[in-house]
């Protein structure tokens, strides 16, 4: 166990925030205001799957936070703290330092402090284990069930560049260090808009974080809500680096590429202005792309109001 | 992610407890009562290093549930609920099936709901993260650094069975299977007090449970406390089926066997009546086994008061 308690000592280790117990006892400890509820999450990253063998450990311990702050960006949630489980095949220190210097980046920046953990030695493989929790005023988090018909759709960021970066790094596109240089980033340092998040709550009704693809993502919304929704494919922020690729892989990759770790959230009309002023002051992009209907199902169309037929599919884990 | 969500849908959606939001949205939502702090814990188990292949997967669900919770029980904490990431190389439905029966016993059992997680496929071997969370007293959680001089140093349970248990199955003792079958529950569905642990909070000074061997475990206390403390072997709780084996076999199961999951904690002389009393309440069994000394260091002495050689160190895993 000496081992053990030295890794997370050795590399994880902060002064602990005000109010919070942190690495070193059998729980972390922290403090919730009164009024708030925790907003909860986890998510595994296993190594070959989630992320290459070889990529930067320092944009892999960025990811492996940001993946999960993504969740609570999507419920309006303020962060409080994490925790990080760590499987690993042997002890790399420089691997290691660099993991963990990404991770406390992000954690530091995003009042997300490391509180506690479990590291032990894998069979085979990385494997990253990221639990956050947040605070969000009891009743007021944003729910993926709470679209009305007759809300904007709205996206933060930019759709597709992830999606052509894994393309590339995966061997589907043909090598294009120029284009790969441009779309890298998406991919392996995804920024949550966390404040413009928690400014969302009380302005929009529904709200998940663009993980599996725009397409697939709002279906959820979709299905929770009982409702149906238009998409103007033509509206979607798509990311520049995409402008001068084949015009089928551009459409595939801004409505089923995953990794996008951006919002799709629902709003009423009169939130408008309120929704833009909040978007400048966090300095995201917000732009609104189409709007819950009555009924089921959703229908994309192009700038003609032609439909886009849907048969692009999302990602699933074990199809 | 239809899949994924399938997979949890089918196995592990409970009807959610008053409160709280759960499997579904991207984050689970749980209250806290007021003048609380939360107290969380996560572990990771992974195939092969903490648990066998071939291990009976309601068990391993128990199990994987039982090590958290014992962490809250450290703490003194109340169970609110938890997460489950599992990482999986194929979907077994049996397998799944008894998996989330063993952890859905345990979790009904002890009012800790599963109320959220993530489910991917592994490149190779079943990863399995459990994180908890539990409300306790704020300033009030039982910590490793409260011990005092004076203090009595009390253990639940009885010690030693797990380790012979897993001696046996990874056959650095020679095959026996009346004594496995009397041995193998104490490793595979350890059972943390968690109710007497509640009851200790404002009774007991420190606290912590025994993962890695009581005399490593117990260390840590001494280190966080800055104090020594003295052991008397023969007052140890040991498990009554390890009576035929060698003592020196026995020495070692019983000071430095993990997977034990019982608590150590130490309290005043006159907390001694309380103690008993709540151990009676709760039907558990707690046993004075020594004293918190001022100094530093542990020293373990046999009935006549000779000392017994610390050489048996414990579990590190990156040793």
């Amino acid at each position: 166990l000496n081992g053990e308690f030295d890794l997370i000592a050795r590399y994880f280790a902060r002064p602990a925030p005000a109010g919070v117990t942190g690495v070193g006892d059998d729980c972390a400890l922290f403090g919730v205001e009164p009024g708030n509820q925790v907003a909860t999450s986890t998510d595994l990253l296993v190594e070959g799957r989630h992320f290459f063998s070889d990529v930067d450990p320092r944009a892999l311990g960025h990811k492996a936070l940001a993946v999960n702050l993504s969740d609570l960006a999507a419920m309006g949630a303020r962060p409080l703290g994490c925790l990080l489980g760590l499987s690993l095949p042997s002890v790399n220190h420089g691997w290691l330092q660099s993991f963990a210097e990404g991770f406390h980046a992000l954690a530091a920046r995003s009042g997300c402090p490391l509180i506690g953990g479990d590291t032990t030695r894998s069979a085979s493989g990385i494997v990253i284990s990221v639990t956050v929790f947040g605070q969000v005023e009891a009743g007021k988090a944003m729910l993926r069930s709470a679209a009305l018909p007759g809300d904007d759709i709205w996206v933060t960021g930019t759709l597709g560049a992830a999606d052509v970066a894994l393309r590339l790094l995966q061997g589907s596109l043909p090598e294009d260090e120029h284009l790969l240089r441009k779309v890298r980033g998406a991919l392996e340092m995804p920024e949550p808009p966390l404040s413009f998040a928690q400014g969302l709550v009380g302005l929009a009704h529904a709200a998940l974080d663009i993980s599996d693809g725009l397409a697939q993502d709002l279906g959820h919304i979709l299905d929770e809500s009982g409702c149906g929704a238009l998409l103007r494919y033509d509206e979607l922020p798509r990311d520049p680096a995409l402008q001068c690729l084949d015009p089928d892989l551009v459409r595939q990759a801004v409505l089923a590429g995953g990794d996008v770790y951006q919002l799709c959230f629902t709003a009423t009309v009169d939130r408008r202005a309120a929704i833009e002023a909040l978007a400048r002051d966090a300095r995201v992009c917000a732009t609104r792309v189409g709007e819950i209907q009555a009924g089921s199902g959703l229908r994309v169309v192009d700038a003609q109001g032609v439909r886009i037929p849907l048969e692009v599919a999302g990602y699933d884990h074990f199809s």
